[in-house]
């Protein structure tokens, strides 16, 4: 299927959402996707059930329907000593918590310990609180890719697209993942993107992450392009929360947040014959007709 | 008993324990409460287990030793948009939970709604995380004394320090909240305190909650004193924990944090022979033999 004719675009128009990952985690990552939403270029966002923030960034998403947002689904909690753990009490699915309860760090980790079982059941139960809470998501992303952490995952996740009505994220990167060629399945219902873009650490180390975000939008390519981005400000409770974690940290999310709020890059949108859409749209051509 | 007497000291010897409560609610409050200990003249705090900073608190509390902490427990959230909720699945403590498995925001909704049991439950489970995590608490404390909203849940209060041998925070005012008379009360095992001095609303409404601070060291009386503080700072994750919650809120607990890690402040306890102890000599005291 061709989404771009199908949303009434010439078939080879560059199609683009900008997304902000990680919403719920945290007040400062709330403030600052917020007002990516508001003031800058994020069209579309994620939250992430299962954080300590989530009810705050909930309660925005259900007073501002104008924006487009989905479940970030997640298995995973990477930070040192912030810690959170499934949605589900941990003795109904112990196969994802360690002693205390709480996600592991790693995928690895998760593909050594967790059952696929235990994870369609905590995932239902994300997308399933999100639905309670009067939320009215419009796609299904992963954080982490947690989800890519073995193939069997990854098939929950295409069920749960199917079983929710919901397109799901799903890029190169994550097929190669799980040992899938992406040239030949991306042409299904629930395979969408043609390139997701995403910081890079040896920008950010070199200190040019900003020219990098920049530079994406004078190469997109035909179909469906994503960027993924993690807007924070780089405060103190950003700070304890990605201590020892420079890879997507609070310095890298400041970027983020800076760069998709400045009118600099809003041009560049212009300049290439980018179309922006959202999953809404997306999800009425795959689930409305 | 006599505290001041078993600790060797004059039996009128004004007995001060000045404690940080609500630690582990926030990154925030975690910051300023080490500090609080390390270069101001906080001796004593308490850790709330069903926050979303417990861990790192305890992280810390476990390479402290040297610092003396309890268990904070928790039964209410007050704030407007950060949420939490019991330690236990909501489904195993029922009563305690609005329609989004949170606690209540007042103590007049716990008593509407919990059952004793469920409260004890609960309880118990925060002090056996805290117990499983390795850490060793010195004493009991009550979360904004929602303890004292039912003479059942303060009964189960008591129960609770002999059950694991540990000194629970009772005060003439908690006592008089279950509608016992302090003075017929305050000698029995379990009560300790002759007078808890905080924070009060006016003297911050007034800008003069410093000055009261500075003042309480004069105005001790013979026995044991403690004085409640939360520390914390007045920055963007605090401001949006105590949304449109000036009582007790970001910019009251920016003011703690500076009048007890100030050195005036310090030479106060001299001047008034005061003499600062732990709840861990009150503990060893009562259940040390």
């Amino acid at each position: 299927m061709n989404v771009a004719k199908k949303l009434g675009f010439n078939e080879n128009t560059k199609l683009l959402i900008i997304h902000a990952d990680d919403a719920g985690l945290s007040h400062s990552e709330n403030m600052a996707t917020t007002q990516c939403l508001e003031v800058g270029i994020v069209n579309s966002y994620s939250i992430m059930v299962s954080c300590p923030w989530f009810y705050e960034m909930a309660i925005y998403a259900k007073d501002h329907p104008e924006f487009d947002y989905g479940v970030h689904l997640t298995l995973t909690c990477e930070w040192e000593n912030y810690k959170f753990g499934p949605v589900l009490p941990a003795s109904e699915v112990p196969s994802l918590v360690d002693q205390n309860g709480h996600f592991y760090k790693k995928r690895d980790q998760l593909s050594a310990n967790a059952t696929a079982e235990d994870v369609k059941k905590e995932l239902k139960a994300q997308i399933d609180k999100a639905l309670k809470f009067g939320l009215k998501p419009t796609h299904l992303d992963s954080h982490m890719f947690s989800i890519g952490a073995s193939p069997e995952f990854f098939q929950v996740y295409r069920e749960l697209g199917k079983e929710y009505a919901l397109p799901v994220m799903i890029g190169e990167q994550l097929m190669e993942m799980v040992g899938l060629n992406a040239k030949d399945n991306l042409h299904q219902k629930d395979l969408i993107i043609a390139k997701a873009h995403y910081g890079i650490w040896e920008y950010f180390e070199s200190g040019s992450l900003k020219d990098y975000y920049t530079q994406v939008f004078d190469n997109l390519v035909s179909g469906l392009n994503i960027i993924l981005i993690h807007p924070a400000f780089d405060d103190p409770e950003m700070k304890g929360i990605t201590l020892n974690h420079p890879n997507f940290g609070s310095k890298w999310r400041q970027i983020d947040f800076e760069s998709f709020t400045n009118i600099e890059i809003e041009a560049k949108i212009k300049e290439n014959n980018i179309e922006l859409i959202t999953w809404n749209d997306i999800r009425k051509i795959y689930y409305d007709g």
